[in-house]
């Protein structure tokens, strides 16, 4: 049996999250199709990042078991042939049987964008959230540096969440302006149930002086849900990439991540 | 009567281009509609640049004539309120009588996005255009120079071009790398039909070794369609801005033109 890993890109407009679901459309279900059509044998893939309803991914990564051999050229059209045109892959390439998708990553990179503009999206719609009133990047830039390092994230963690514990370690997180949108870049070891778009939510408010810059690490500190701000829209959220050690020789694209404190 | 301008923004992909047409969808009607919904009476609109089908616009300007007085807070929100989520008004301003959209207009700002990388999009389907092989930007950077200034563009002129003549004067052009796409800009006072997509076609066989860098001259001094390369796809066009005289106090975005030699 031979273990390989992939990586996926997807626009999830049109998709209930990655996980199968009884009869929602799901990105997880759509690629072990196109993949099982190319292996000749059902398969099941593992993630490193379930997305929700809405979530795009830059690189998703998965893993798969098969014994038929492959060039990464032929997994790779030939997955693509199989996929609506929203979703393909983007490498597919032989792992040593230890890597796993989910328990060898060692960090997860998403990005939220917002539109920050008092006229709503025409153009990429979907692929943007949207804020009306205008947002201070410098005072969220220093805002989100109170989420650097090991915290108890519960402030951040939505109802429904099915970790063992709370506790996560962000390692890099910036807020810059690319033309006119705002972009929050945000890697941890991993994430909570909605953890990026409840920090996106809380950070609205303090980019729009409705709240104060220090009560970003408020929250963090009160571990309190219910006095953080509302889940921002899963329209401008991306699962860009995941590390894993070099040893497993995985692409990733980590490296591009802007702007490091 | 008042004279109105406006500046619109919209993903082209549902639509037959901006020019009504009789069954077809059209930016114009959809807009056209809108606005008179909010002016209470039936109108025209005049544009900067009639788009085709499947082309996207970040700023085309338009305008109309009525007798209703709006603010501009009134004019944008009502008609984004008639509008699909892919389209929508940015500013509405009221201008002198002598103002026209196309007559007026100087130069006009078109954008061509090419994502270069051997799998297809998934994300940004229908916004890019998307090219399999490797292109070299600095060949292709060095090859829009010889489009600079006043030239007979019939080589770039696809048949139907209702033009007098094809002498356009290319005010500026530029080539360059944004993550994984290539984008090129161009402005001139006006362009032919399929002039950018011609070029981005051409533009495309030097950047793939096909053609020297000087086919671009070569094909310019010629003047025969035939030569030149196909016309690319109207996924990655985007309808950027236009200038007019400073008189007549229109929003403008050119001054954003990148990388300009």
């Amino acid at each position: 049996m031979k273990r390989y890993a992939l990586g996926i890109e997807y626009d999830g407009s049109g998709f209930n999250g990655w996980q199968a679901q009884a009869n929602d459309p799901s990105v997880q279900v759509c690629v072990e199709n196109a993949i099982s059509k190319i292996a000749n044998h059902p398969l099941r893939l593992a993630c490193a990042g379930r997305t929700d309803t809405g979530v795009h991914a830059v690189c998703q990564v998965a893993h798969f078991d098969s014994q038929v051999i492959r060039t990464e050229r032929q997994w790779v059209l030939g997955i693509n042939s199989h996929l609506p045109d929203t979703v393909c892959v983007r490498w597919v390439q032989q792992v040593d049987e230890e890597f796993h998708a989910r328990f060898s990553a060692i960090e997860r990179h998403y990005q939220y964008r917002i539109l920050n503009r008092w006229v709503r999206p025409a153009l990429r719609v979907g692929l943007v959230s949207w804020c009306r009133r205008p947002l201070d990047i410098e005072i969220m830039n220093t805002a989100v540096g109170a989420l650097l390092g090991e915290h108890d994230f519960s402030a951040f963690r939505s109802a429904g969440c099915k970790a063992n514990h709370a506790v996560r370690e962000v390692t890099k997180v910036s807020v810059q302006r690319k033309e006119d949108e705002i972009i929050l870049n945000i890697a941890a070891n991993s994430f909570l149930y909605h953890m990026v778009r409840n920090i996106a939510g809380s950070l609205i408010k303090i980019g729009h002086g409705e709240k104060p810059v220090e009560w970003m690490g408020k929250l963090l500190a009160e571990g309190d849900r219910k006095q953080a701000g509302m889940t921002a829209p899963a329209d401008g959220l991306y699962f860009m990439s995941v590390r894993y050690p070099d040893a497993f020789r995985i692409p990733g694209d980590l490296a591009a991540f802007p702007q490091v404190r």
